[in-house]
């Protein structure tokens, strides 16, 4: 992926160097296509209409790139979210490994439910009984011990369909689309619902996307001096849900500029596409992912219970958001390793 | 000032305009002085070892790009926090400004205090005063609105002391060092104690710092849509505070790694110096601005009201932070215009 910083680093090396490279990158650019694994259907051609637009000089929908942001929810938007977010098992998985530090855990819902793995009485805890379980496996420990466990555990557990790694069930597309909007001057950030902690650690290796450019839910931490080392550590309290309304609040405080595009998936993302496009006048760019294909990959939407689908696509017809159609228009989904 | 995005905006018009500006911008950089606003005393020595420290390859201190990340304070280390912080002065002059719709401040502390200017009586009010007047002057409007006010007054405002616009009365030799740290593949941003949104609206355009690189304190926002447009409401109710033992989380929260330098001048940085330098291994910078030219500016430390220098001071000498001495090291403090 094309990165300002390499290229930066590039630049260094001397004039003639970058002049070369840069005849390289245009003729190749001209030869080749950014979107290669999508199909040549109606949500291509409006994603390189809009970035030719505002990328356009002297035209009078151009932006100039600082004010190039677009958004990315994840879940379900750049990578699976079925049979249950990948947050979630990581957190399932956690409770196993650590059970045998907590034998109380046998008796105790939603601990019982998910050693046993018993789904049912798991849906039963409800989300009281969610937060339950992701502030035993998320929270009580600092900053770098979660990191750690985090990076250790997604780079080892694989997903029950697919048997691979969640980072190889990103969706092939949405790289080659992040990859043209900075390659045309955007900033690209994520804006998840899930924890920004559990997405930072990987983020930039998978997406391109360094840490600070990550947006997501939070548990509050506390600094202090622990043993004359300056310590982050993590407190079992909820500090911010990045989901449906807090999305324009997540991204107000972190980006502090509204984006000209925006990609989600789900109800959750509604208020991030209303945010991005409703300006009521320059040109913005709106797209929902609908997963419609079952063979390969799931098909859900309006009463799944991961990633609802219902209002989002009703205000997508109403607001002109482009729906992909992951059967139709996208030719891979994920790249082949 | 030199700002990634204008690079890369030349960058389009082609390769040999980029090659002839390269080679201009080399030879520009090898005759010249970087950082011609300081003295060539030590802490000028130290600022320029550390950055061909981390920025030589192969050796065994460099950092790769996306690391180095360095964080400023605002108040203090960037511009004047003397005779008070001028986000203070904003809400005394919101206060003024408001008074006519408010009639029954005429009677009620800290308002009355400070349509009377009677700074004793506004003092006594102490920080419950203080909250009470940001609130009332920084809430219950939308977030256009307030980014509005504070651009307006930013722009006509002006300091008692030297009659200039507050954005005059920030420190050339800083301006410098941001340019230089950012020319040298470091992301800088800005950690406030002060508003988030009171440092944004002019951060970009006076610090060449894009609103996504600005922390700050914040106060709540909620989202709603308001005659069929979304908006973002500012409550009068405290989010943050990025102080003291605030700055290392506000720096998690937004950044989300470790910053390898960072720059203060008070003991609410202290913490955030001490998250940034004391790791136990790799190489770090921390520099403490010491106000110590009652001439040219201001001489102030461990007794001060605003900016108090006091424990960050020792810190300094047991850490090997860097002091500047403002009198001492600096050649210019503004930029004449």
């Amino acid at each position: 992926m094309f990165a300002v910083h390499d290229f930066l680093k590039s630049a260094q090396r001397g004039a003639v160097a970058v002049a070369a490279a840069l005849l390289l990158v245009t003729s190749a650019k001209a030869q080749s296509d950014p979107l290669p694994s999508w199909n040549d259907t109606a949500p291509k051609a409006a994603i390189v209409a809009f970035v030719e637009k505002v990328t356009t000089e002297n035209s009078p929908d151009f932006v100039p790139e600082p004010e190039r942001i677009a958004v990315f929810d994840n879940d379900g938007t750049l990578w699976v979210e079925h049979p249950m977010y990948t947050q979630l098992a990581f957190a399932l998985d956690r409770v196993k490994a650590e059970a045998a530090a907590h034998p109380e855990w046998k008796d105790k819902q939603p601990f019982k439910a998910v050693l046993e793995g018993d789904m049912k009485a798991l849906a039963a805890a409800g989300e009281k009984g969610l937060v339950e379980l992701i502030m035993e496996t998320h929270a009580d420990m600092t900053h770098d011990e979660f990191q750690k466990v985090v990076s250790e555990w997604i780079a080892t557990a694989r997903d029950p369909k697919f048997n691979k790694p969640y980072t190889e069930l990103v969706y092939q597309p949405m790289l080659e689309l992040l990859a043209y909007l900075r390659a045309n001057g955007f900033k690209t950030f994520i804006v998840s619902g899930g924890g920004i902690e559990f997405v930072r650690p990987w983020a930039e290796q998978v997406y391109g996307v360094p840490p600070e450019q990550v947006v997501g839910s939070s548990i509050k931490t506390q600094f202090e001096m622990r043993d004359g080392l300056p310590t982050l550590f993590r407190l079992p309290q909820v500090n911010f849900i990045d989901d449906k309304a807090g999305k324009p609040v997540g991204i107000n405080a972190h980006i502090g500029r509204r984006p000209i595009a925006a990609f989600g998936n789900s109800d959750g993302d509604l208020e991030m596409l209303q945010w991005t496009t409703m300006t009521g006048g320059s040109v913005r760019f709106g797209m929902i992912i609908h997963h419609t294909d079952a063979d390969r990959e799931y098909a859900y939407d309006r009463k799944s219970e991961f990633g609802r689908l219902d209002k989002a696509l009703d205000a997508a017809a109403i607001n002109n958001w482009t729906v992909v159609d992951m059967k139709a228009d996208w030719k891979e989904i994920f790249l082949e390793k």
